[in-house]
């Protein structure tokens, strides 16, 4: 199981991303929410009101999921990166890897 | 030290069952926070308001953690899974081993 | 890549200690973010409202991160720790790099 991890310039396109890779399996779950931003752009410090969002797969869904992310995405250089999960419980990670086939 | 993320239907539930992994000195803190999700459930998508908690403890609470959330949760099938901490300061190192004796 | 997750008292905190470290080229990015806390401290558990932050670097600013963070922290005992990230879209590690050169 792994956690890609990415951020959205609001609510409406987190979700509607997120609802997007539901419906191609790519995903089996997304947890969706609101953060406040700073980051360099361009030599400039941008503060930003933006969501962030943590998609939940398996590690073979993870090259196409990153493809179809990046495909959808509007920004530039969006942050999608990934954290490993190390433990999961057995009939959740059952129900991950039905819920994505 | 490890984290432990799952996810409740609202606040209280997430506070409440925090609250009571602290008493039993299964954990040395947690920190919940609202959040939108997307899942998969029997065939269906589903959107919903959710509460995320993530727990911090040590690998040797690990076991004991799983169980006791396991027995306490609401959810027939809910989210809990372990993120790896790769360094830590040490003076929160050591404040989280004594909170969990 | 990595995470460094810490917690602070409110969201001006989380945003001027953000931005400071932004200034001194040590992250390129946080994303900030309210939380409701609990945890052990002195023999009590307190339950608290919180900000927390996730600063995105490299591992090669890890050490100086943490002894400014620790620098700028308002509490005696901040959680301050690191996730590491296994895999990152190349563009965004590419602008990462940049930000903290």
């Amino acid at each position: 199981m792994i956690l890609v991890y990415s951020t959205f310039p609001n609510e409406e396109k987190a979700l509607e991303i997120g609802r997007k890779l539901l419906e191609k399996r790519l995903i089996a779950c997304f947890n969706a929410f609101e953060i406040r931003s700073g980051y360099w752009w361009k030599g400039e410090i941008v503060q930003d009101k933006e969501w962030a969002a943590i998609f939940k797969t398996t590690e073979e869904k993870e090259k196409e999921l990153y493809e179809e992310l990046r495909k959808l995405h509007p920004y530039e250089t969006p942050a999608i990166f990934t954290l490993k999960v190390e433990n999961v419980l057995t009939e959740y990670m059952n129900w991950l890897r039905e819920s994505v086939l």
